[in-house]
């Protein structure tokens, strides 16, 4: 019997050798099929399973269609708000800190050690979507299973108000609340859009020679707004939340840039200095389109001397652990997060 | 015009509704093309830009045929161990320790606080490959990135050796260590069935009641050796070290299980009691076939109350930190594996 060619990269000289004469700046994939993982929770397989609904498309939407589309999604996102607060026992009052609408956002119960203690919220929604009620929805998961007082920020967003609107927003609220507490005993967090602008907030911070915040979550930051890094291309279709950057998510990021460079640190934090960060959780999972805007910005950090943790969650697509609320990997994640800003923050 | 038709998933309540309908237990996904990353170092792009060379196949190979392969890659392994230690000016001593090939790895500067501290390497090579001074490459990397001595243990392998005569030889050389040293002054480390490997002893010491080591590093571990898990499909063919579990990797599996269950813990140590575990990093990468084997254990360690941190390098296939040596990426990851142990092991 002839020796069978099974090659396989076990030893570093083998992997070295034999594949330089074959670069080229492009490889191509054979279709395949994805099984669901069976390594899941019966919840979190339910949200797995169904393909990606959306459709790429390069058409720009006119403001009204944005406007119409920001509605709809709206008025879902804060019948899920209110659905979970009733759910957990979570209370939301709405109010004004610097002109800005925000929620306080309070757990049924507080443990000892976050009393004083508080978290500010930024939300996700690609800087469109999400605002009003919605905005509260994370702000509830983390307030209830992080058993800490949340402040959510329902910050301006386009196409009444691009950028740096939102940035504006969440910093104004952050120089109010540090009025009454000590900046190091607050945390400063938010999802997608949500983790881009709690990094763009601590560089604008820094700039402004502000207290920062004593411990960050950057859930799976839309950290580079342009189609730049791997995941965007190996989990293209393979993520179902987002799909793909074509279509919808570019025009969003061009929305809220306006005139300004999509590479600005301020919209897209990974290329900005994040010496002297708070310590910094990062969540993503193996299917997230962002895996890549994760990973990069957790490597940054470390090499930039801070003190970084992150969070794979296997099988989940973008921003899963906050979409599949049913699933105990979501309870797992709020409460890991929960455990690194107990760690993290002043008492 | 239209409102076009573009969902996305921004909402939570759009993602759980719609959804459910279209459930099954496998999705499509079409051919592709997968641009070189250009996030990553020049040296890094040269590894990751060829295809995967191997060949799926389910053809048994014959003990011979394992034997044969296995002599090829060693060679080639042993000459990169030796370049790898002249380069770096490390040295290299082998000798027995309770009957066990051992290697002695000193690199030309120990750190201050790494004197009187020792790491026990255990070797990749899908439990089959790398033996002789193969074994010790990756040490190489270690103790001279990490500036601290490591002993590379030459286990025995099968097809003459099966399991459990790694572990075995892991296990002897470690209470012999520990003999001389302060168990919690000293590291275990490996990558691939080494990380798995790494993992095993720990349960094996557990079970003895013997002292554990101070802190771990889990390299893309096979913690699994059946292919469960998400990435073994999402990442078949897109990471070219391993290309897919088909073939050599589940023939090596059943090669060193022999008449054994692969899902008995320490096999396949993802199922085992990791609870007491020492503070333990993991490191994986986007394009990784077992980043959900590294992730699954990641949360299996923070879940069973062990201080677990995480690294996952962008673009990076199986193990490719300790293949692409030349990359800045790769002693990133041994620095930030160095600074773990530094941070975790006794004085």
């Amino acid at each position: 019997m002839k020796l069978l060619r099974i090659d396989i990269c076990v030893t570093l000289a083998l992997c070295l050798s034999g594949g330089a004469a074959q670069n080229s700046a492009e490889r191509s994939l054979p279709a395949r099929t994805l099984p669901t993982p069976t390594t899941v929770s019966p919840e979190l397989q339910e949200a797995i399973a169904p393909p990606w609904r959306g459709m790429a498309s390069s058409a720009k939407l006119t403001d009204d269609q944005w406007r119409a589309f920001a509605k709809q999604f709206d008025a879902a996102g804060a019948k899920l708000t209110e659905e979970l607060a009733q759910k957990f026992e979570v209370t939301l009052s709405e109010r004004k800190i610097a002109g800005v609408s925000v929620y306080d956002v309070k757990p049924g119960t507080i443990s000892p050690e976050n009393r004083g203690r508080l978290l500010v919220h930024v939300h996700g929604g690609a800087y469109v979507f999400s605002g009003g009620k919605a905005a509260a929805s994370e702000a509830v998961l983390m307030a209830h299973y992080g058993k800490i007082e949340v402040l959510s920020v329902d910050y301006r967003m386009p196409p009444d108000f691009p950028f740096p609107a939102a940035l504006d927003d969440s910093v104004a609220v952050w120089k109010e609340v540090i009025k009454s507490h000590n900046a190091k005993s607050v945390g400063l967090f938010g999802t997608s859009a949500g983790g881009g602008l709690t990094l763009a907030t601590v560089l604008k911070l820094k700039e402004l020679k502000a207290p920062l915040p004593g411990a960050l979550l950057a859930g799976t930051p839309w950290s580079d707004l342009t189609k730049t890094g791997d995941s965007y291309y190996t989990n293209e279709f393979v993520d179902n939340v987002l799909g793909t950057n074509d279509g919808l998510l570019d025009g969003a990021a061009h929305l809220y840039a306006g005139t300004h460079d999509l590479k600005e640190p301020l919209l897209s934090p990974v290329y900005g200095d994040l010496s002297g960060f708070p310590p910094t959780i990062l969540i993503s999972g193996t299917r997230d389109l962002f895996l890549s805007n994760t990973v990069r910005t957790h490597q940054k950090l470390l090499e930039s001397g801070v003190h970084a943790e992150l969070l794979v969650f296997e099988g989940e697509s973008h921003a899963q652990y906050e979409i599949a609320t049913k699933a105990p990997e979501s309870a797992a994640a709020f409460r890991e997060a929960g455990d690194f800003f107990n760690r993290y923050l002043a008492k």
